[in-house]
């Protein structure tokens, strides 16, 4: 993404804020990971959200700081409890905390994180600017987005050892790991903000609809990926036998036949690529890929839209940009 | 501990408290190891000390009630992940939460309770009983006592790793462990019946003391264990190879050849009950079973001296006999 001067700077608040921290040097078992989960970087995008969200609702930026951090570390703290759960021995190119030390490791310093995220919200109940009201909606809005990460990733393991998954119950895991955090981001940029209600709920909902977008299109882009151009084949979730929006609307759609054969592709060890292609080639001939790619710009649209009523910035440019970028990856 | 009415009242109003939580059917991967968790029990010790606190300050118990429960689903959370980090197959009984699902079970449901525990917390912040201050404050020293446990427990596994640990980390490590929970209680429960800030602090102090006493007691008793009275052969901790205060205090003061025994025995696979005996022997010679006795005495007193300057009430009584059932446990 080019990035505008804005997010420039916004970006650079969030790694100043992160840096100054001033985490305790002891113990170390305890405090190196975190620092290390922490520094291994990422698009911040979350921390991102909530900040552009105060902007857009008026507030003043460096306001929305602490829930930013919070949702930063959050979100590693996530990272380093997923990456056990997946034995993901990497992150972002490095060793993934649990590889890098241990499991108990990254198991007590992924929960310190957790709760020193909440040591950042504190700055809401001691700063003068915020009523009581607004204080408890941060803590509210944080502690549900944590539970609804917890239970997104809990249907993901289980979806694993099923069966069968709806889409309806695929599209609830997706809003509980992926929609619920950007969500919280912008709902609590526009509390920071003083926003009102009406305002919070709009971003709120355009959260949901951003994060859903992300992740179904993040399936569809597996399925459509440019071997040429990114080095990546097609249909690389189908090679994991992994379930995926696109495999799950297709055995919806699929005869009998249609459905054993994706059944039978996902369950084989190492399919040809032969195999792949004809899975790839049934859910072209069953619209699967275009009626995805017409959902997908369906829930940007939505979130254009409830982009739309919010007074001209440059913080609604950015949020903009932002969904014109996502929109149009094609990867 | 003979159960006073009261003590049976407290008790109660937790278990009535646990059982309403109302926690949601699915993910039944997520929930379900949580009720689990909170089923099996235990004495419900931090819960009772905060409804104790608040009607020692004159406030209305049941008040203490949100804080109660976000204690005990917050310690239970700390076993859920303790127990994986300690290779504990069983707690009280009934096989932990990894052993009877799996670690990424015991990871997840540990997190969304840790989340849970938060939203408990909610109650103070939209309660019109409850300033701004107030609320504030218990977000704090709920937070406070989390962080101070998770650094404990850190402290806790780089010392199995350690040749040598001094009195004042071991210290460390276990205000951390148990008296930050136990602090954290009191003070949430003087919180809650919205005490001046000196009660505050007296209770904070008063479980610091009582954590302490507790803690230094069970590593004393485990070296003066009544083998005909409870089954327990004394010494337990030694042929576990374990470091506690005793054997930390008695390398401290003894000489070069005695010290040599001590380390020697504590290494050893499976040392005989002889060279157990021996090292008790050491301990006794060196005084420091009578000097740790006195100092668990002295940190008992610390806290019936703070319990001093109370009003007079059923509560303050309730927490008299707590202190005195703990000081005269003989197991």
């Amino acid at each position: 993404m080019s990035k505008t001067n804005l997010h420039t700077q916004l970006l650079e608040k969030i790694e100043t804020g992160l840096k100054a921290l001033d985490l305790p040097g002891s113990p170390v078992s305890l405090y190196e990971p975190y620092r290390y989960a922490l520094s291994v970087g990422g698009k911040r995008i979350r921390p991102i959200l909530a900040l552009v969200s105060c902007g857009l609702c008026k507030g003043k930026v460096d306001d929305a700081l602490p829930a930013a951090l919070a949702l930063e570390i959050l979100h590693n703290f996530t990272l380093v409890h997923d990456d056990i759960m997946d034995s993901a021995e990497t992150r972002r190119g490095e060793p993934s905390v649990y590889k890098k030390w241990s499991e108990d490791v990254a198991i007590l310093s992924g929960d310190v994180m957790f709760a020193d995220a909440y040591k950042q919200l504190a700055f809401y109940g001691h700063s003068e600017e915020y009523s009581k009201e607004e204080f408890a909606a941060i803590h509210d809005v944080f502690t549900q987005s944590v539970i609804t990460v917890c239970e997104g990733q809990a249907l993901d393991m289980e979806f694993v050892d099923r069966d069968s998954v709806t889409r309806d119950e695929y599209l609830e895991m997706i809003s509980g790991k992926t929609a619920a955090l950007i969500s919280g981001a912008l709902e609590m940029g526009a509390i920071a903000a003083h926003a009102s209600t009406e305002q919070r709920e709009q971003l709120a909902s355009l959260g949901v609809e951003m994060g859903l977008a992300f992740q179904i299109q993040d399936d569809l882009l597996d399925a459509t990926a440019n071997p040429e151009k990114f080095g990546k084949r097609p249909g690389g979730d189908i090679f994991e036998g992994k379930k995926t929006y696109l495999t799950i609307f297709a055995l919806e759609r699929a005869n009998t036949s249609q459905q054993q054969l994706i059944r039978q592709v996902l369950d084989e060890n190492e399919p040809t690529q032969e195999r792949v292609d004809h899975v790839l080639d049934t859910m072209k001939e069953l619209n699967v890929l275009d009626d995805v790619a017409a959902q997908v710009q369906k829930h940007y649209q939505k979130a254009g839209e409830l982009l739309h009523s919010f007074a001209d910035s440059e913080y609604k440019q950015e949020l903009q940009n932002l969904l014109n970028f996502l929109q149009n990856r094609d990867h």
